[in-house]
């Protein structure tokens, strides 16, 4: 029995010139399906080599929390979902039945989760082990660059100057730092698996004269280029 | 002048058997670092071949909106943000610069936004543009099955069987329906690019005698399959 149906769920769109803005005002404005009024954009998930590389930079770095985890010995993975969680929040952490329903519950209604996935044996694995979706040659045999689609994931910190000099300070390998580049303000670290992590700011776009890599704001810098292949 | 460090973020790990669960108990609980307390996972970037085919699938059948968007015609891309907003938020629509600062604000503090980033020219491409993440061979040249990284997304409903069935009678394409597979009660679809998005419970895991796809619920079914490759 197949659970697949062939039938794509978009109507053909006939727009010859997609080089300039398509009118896309029916999506910003007026009521969206009564059904959906509730739903929740709860998770991404993402693979990861090694569990605890990627708890201590998602949690003893970006400051999340593990909402909550779920081993499957039987399937050969464990899963971790991390998330920003305000610090009155407390997450039950005992092993009763209803702790484990109470997590369970806090975290599917959480909007924002990463959810790692951990496929044992990676761990022991040399070097990279993921495709990170932005041009990168892993995970294949030839060494090609594959056309990704996943770019990055993003947080937004009240001040991305300072928090960068943080990040810098613990360690953390930069792809773009604020004032590198044609976009000023705005960085790009690297989580364990070479994912990007965009860092933008929750006010105004600002920029500072020096950043943490002691790169001047009026530097020279190239802007925005596809980087999926 | 570069801005990368080589210095790696994450101190090594000396776990040598990760099939079984490592002691995660330190980022469960305790404060988190205090200059971290404001930060949020604001969004995950994916690029998608057609942009209206994918806002009519966020928007008018995940029921999303169309938070911000921005066209850089200079660099030859556009982003849309689109995220599950209450319906009792008004996001200003106007182009005024107050608008817009507005627009940016709410945006950058809303969790869990999925930044839709269209490069232009590949809605004219024929077939599938990007590669998924699962194992996928788009994006290469030779064919070949790449070990992605990225997995899905994610929503959270308050009716898995009462969604899935609505998703089928607007032509979505399913991956897996609730009853079919080892895991009862959750449910995979695809976007227009081929993005699995995961549709889960917000209460607890629930099955029901028969799904959308006709699969019942005593089906028998394979666990969890690493489909990284």
């Amino acid at each position: 029995m197949s659970t697949k149906t062939t039938t794509s769920a978009t109507t053909t769109t006939t727009t010859s010139d997609y080089h300039h803005q398509p009118d896309v005002s029916q999506f910003m404005m007026g009521p969206r399906p009564a059904e959906t009024k509730d739903y929740i954009m709860q998770q991404t998930m993402l693979r990861v080599k090694d569990p605890l590389q990627s708890l201590q930079f998602y949690c003893d770095i970006l400051g999340f929390t593990l909402v909550m985890y779920s081993e499957f010995p039987q399937w050969g993975f464990n899963v971790y979902f991390v998330a920003p969680v305000p610090s009155d929040v407390e997450i039950p952490q005992g092993d009763t039945e209803q702790d484990k329903a109470q997590r369970w519950q806090y975290c599917m209604n959480l909007p924002g989760c990463i959810e790692l996935t951990y496929n044992y044996g990676t761990a022991q694995e040399e070097g990279q082990v993921y495709n990170t979706g932005n041009a990168d040659t892993t995970g294949t045999t030839n060494g090609e660059k594959v056309r990704g689609g996943f770019g990055h994931i993003g947080i937004t910190v009240p001040d991305v100057y300072q928090a960068c000099e943080r990040f810098q300070s613990l360690g953390v390998e930069f792809h773009k730092s604020p004032n590198s580049g044609g976009m000023k303000g705005l960085a790009f670290i690297k989580d364990p698996d070479g994912y990007l992590v965009e860092v933008l700011p929750q006010g105004p776009m600002i920029t500072k004269p020096i950043d943490c890599a002691g790169v001047e704001a009026a530097a020279a810098g190239e802007g925005y280029q596809d980087n999926s292949k």
